[in-house]
């Protein structure tokens, strides 16, 4: 203590003693300060900013005793109004306390004299040992929602991006201008927690004509994108060591979102008919499947699964996560159905997302839960999430209500089917020793196959190197698979297209 | 299983039995579809919606043999192509099976045949004991993010409410296109988990001018509005049995928050000074503070309690939430720096929102996070929550950078301060022998005292059947408070504001 107070009398410049009630007083002088006339700040705010500093690091000891206002006009040159306006200010915020008759004097603040630990501020910065995060936070340092891609920016063949580029913005705006002339008022401020009535409604009609999904605006949660809607549900039925399942290879943002809500995860094999329900003795609480176009590979639940996958649900009281996260872009006849539609048990929780079919940072997803659960999601939905943002619902509203949206499907059907020829062909030309591609009959991205004896990882990220992402296959793997590498093909030109696939040609000879 | 089957061969209209290859077969004859020409719907989709449904229901049996197409055109009245759509896609979606030579039959669907439970379809969804909910969603039942108001428009006195109408939302769409025309495309994918590094460091220059906050854009995490930013730091910090101590009476969205994250709350007194630091035996992991402005008693912590709770927390490894939800709006004298400009210890976690400055709909709010929670905060975000919105963030970053912002407070600071001004005047006249107004010097709500033994929640909820919204203090308090109303007086015009404390004053009489 002794020492340390010597240190700050030291560090006040040029001190006076003078005695006033017997006892003796300290006058600073203010010497540390150095207002700059060249600086855009105010000088009351520096002069304000340094004397707080000053008191803050220990420099001005408490208890010390300013000078006049009129020594300091003198002393640092400046206006009385300058002086008087900072001091009041530090007065306000408990710095200085004035008392009548007497001036100005260093506010008593007890808990800035104790002793520091640590010689410095930096060492007082809280050292690791001292950052407690809570443990469900520990295990997430091994997962991703995304592969990791060494840039932001999109390049070639970066899975499920759609073609921003031919994103019809304009009208979008229009849109948008049209719902604000409608109800500005009404929608800049918070609405239901749901979401947007009217998005609601246009959205359950559009499910039940385009996907079969069986439901009413009631039973939709719109949220901030699939990421939201998967931890929603995780959140509201995923108890710590509850056991999840989930097809393997898989989605890596589920399986980021089953993680943190404590989730046991088993991974589930994938054939050709989409996921194996496999006799396990254990029942899980919740199982997560893509069956209009499974996350990577990309086959189609077929229909006897589908129905077993239902009937083993509804006998188990397991809860079913349909992540339909791009069935509308079908090339061979029309999209399948959802699985949410054959439930007659309420047990599918049907998720999907503007990301794909509008654009990925508009961040607007839902949930269509069956009514047994509506009233759980909401509730998380509100208390962990808050409402999701009300101009962008009313402008998807309105897209949807006046066509748009089933027109920017449609025209991006026909694209991404010439760009998926386009990348067929080009592959063929170019990657036809190295790669293995079956046809694509849906979906935004291909799985190409590499031969039994490949590291797709070191593959991928020599590529990246390269400039070219095409996340591994193992990347999506809790189990050992054949190793393959995933290409979008949707955000890119047929020329962007071959000149990629050709580099990648180049590169690997 | 017999009486399920004749039941279901019995609502076959008119089988015929044939025999072929030495078995009985049925023929249907599809006389319980029934298309409409007059509906939007085609129809094709029509018969295959028909046929579809009456497989699932079991209407049409498995291994049935449907008519052939020449027998149909004749029967259904329907063209040749239709009937082929129609049948072509239920054989590629699995309901039917073609076989060569022999026509189409029902396909084979065990999961279909086996006997439901219940009667209908309505008893299979999920009875409520079938439905598990996570155990940590059961107390939110009990919680809310914010008093229940009984609509969702905005009536006097909803607290916390900006004056929307007032809103520039003319510089706000221009800022917004400006933003497109820079960068459509790099602003319509998925940006960077922690928020646009234009947005994060615009904040930060902001925070640190007008907040005393001292922070790089590496330290902010964007997030969608305050509750996503509570609930995050409880995420990343809060174990389940944690305690966590909360100002009392205090902010609903915190308290739900902690109380999902699975937190022990310890209600803690405030006083004039604001927060009393408590002498318990046990440390709290967290603890939730709104020093410039405590929610909702309105008192300013005054800087010996700031230092003491900073001291608190660098001495026990405690982290402090500085709620910082509407320090803009100061009318009398300087807005007081952050408690986090004070914090040497790295121990305060920074909350702010655009909700109040800019409009709520928005979802846009930040953490300003110690660089030892960064990473952690991060990860929490990207797994549970995902990106926030691209355009949005962008044109906020331009809005600021621009001046948009800066002069968007002023008028509204000034156009508060006279709403502040006209709802005392009014309240003097209409309420004076009601409630107890102290000064307001700052933020967009006024508490109202009531007599002792007034029952406030009982009043507010007669208010609110006459059309006025003044949420109790009651809903804000975890122990036995005095009791009292807060009134919001930001959104409202001072006609409106006199009109609705007459009507107060004529109802209570």
């Amino acid at each position: 203590m002794g020492s340390n107070h010597a240190r700050r009398i030291g560090a006040i410049q040029e001190p006076i003693c003078v005695a006033m009630m017997g006892t003796i007083m300290l006058v600073v002088t203010l010497n540390m300060v150095r207002v700059d006339r060249r600086r855009r700040e105010p000088l009351q705010l520096q002069l304000y900013g340094q004397v707080r500093r000053a008191i803050i690091s220990g420099e001005l000891a408490s208890g010390a005793r300013l000078p006049s206002a009129r020594d300091l006009v003198e002393q640092l040159g400046l206006s009385r109004n300058t002086i008087v306006y900072a001091f009041e200010r530090l007065v306000a915020e408990g710095y200085l306390q004035s008392r009548i008759g007497s001036g100005m004097f260093v506010a008593h603040l007890p808990a800035l004299e104790r002793p520091r630990t640590g010689s410095g501020s930096n060492a007082n910065v809280a050292s690791s040992d001292r950052v407690h995060i809570a443990r469900r936070v520990a295990p997430l340092t091994e997962v991703s929602v995304n592969p990791e891609y060494p840039t932001l920016k999109v390049r070639p063949f970066r899975p499920c991006q759609p073609a921003v580029a031919e994103f019809p913005l304009r009208s979008w705006n229009r849109a948008r201008s049209y719902a604000l002339r409608l109800q500005a008022k009404e929608l800049m401020c918070e609405g239901d927690v749901a979401g947007l009535p009217r998005l609601r409604a246009a959205l359950a009609t559009y499910l039940r004509d385009a996907r079969g999904v069986k439901c009413g605006a009631e039973q939709i949660v719109i949220t901030a994108g699939a990421q939201e809607a998967l931890s929603l549900i995780s959140a509201s039925l995923v108890e710590t060591g509850d056991a999840v399942w989930m097809e393997d290879p898989g989605y890596l943002g589920a399986r980021a979102s089953f993680l943190r809500a404590g989730a046991k995860l088993t991974p589930v094999s994938v054939d050709a008919e989409g996921l194996t329900v496999p006799r396990l003795r254990q029942t899980p609480r919740l199982i997560y499947v893509t069956p209009s176009r499974q996350f990577p590979l990309g086959t189609t639940m077929s229909l006897p699964r589908r129905l077993a996958l239902l009937e083993f649900a509804r006998t188990n009281g397991v809860w079913l996560v349909e992540d339909d996260y791009d069935s509308e872009f079908r090339y061979v006849g029309r999209p399948v159905p959802s699985l949410q539609g054959l439930d007659e048990g309420g047990r599918v929780i049907y998720v999907g997302s503007f990301s794909k079919v509008l654009f990925g940072s508009l961040r607007l997803g839902y949930v269509v839960a069956p009514p047994s659960l509506v009233g759980a999601i909401r509730k998380v939905k509100e208390v962990e999430y808050g409402t999701s943002p009300g101009i962008e619902q009313a402008t998807a509203a309105l897209f949807i209500e006046e066509g748009y949206f089933a027109a920017h499907v449609r025209r991006m059907r026909k694209l991404y089917r010439e760009r998926r020829d386009s990348f067929l062909q080009a592959a063929q030309k170019y990657l036809s020793g190295l790669l293995t591609f079956p046809p694509i009959d849906a979906g935004m991205d291909a799985l190409g196959w590499l031969a039994r004896d490949a590291d797709d990882a070191e593959l991928s990220r020599r590529l990246a190197e390269a400039g070219i992402d095409v996340p591994p296959l193992s990347a999506y793997s809790l189990k050992p698979c054949p190793p393959g590498l995933l290409f979008g093909f949707t955000a890119f030109t047929p020329g962007q297209i071959r000149s990629a696939l050709q580099a990648i040609s180049d590169f690997v000879q």
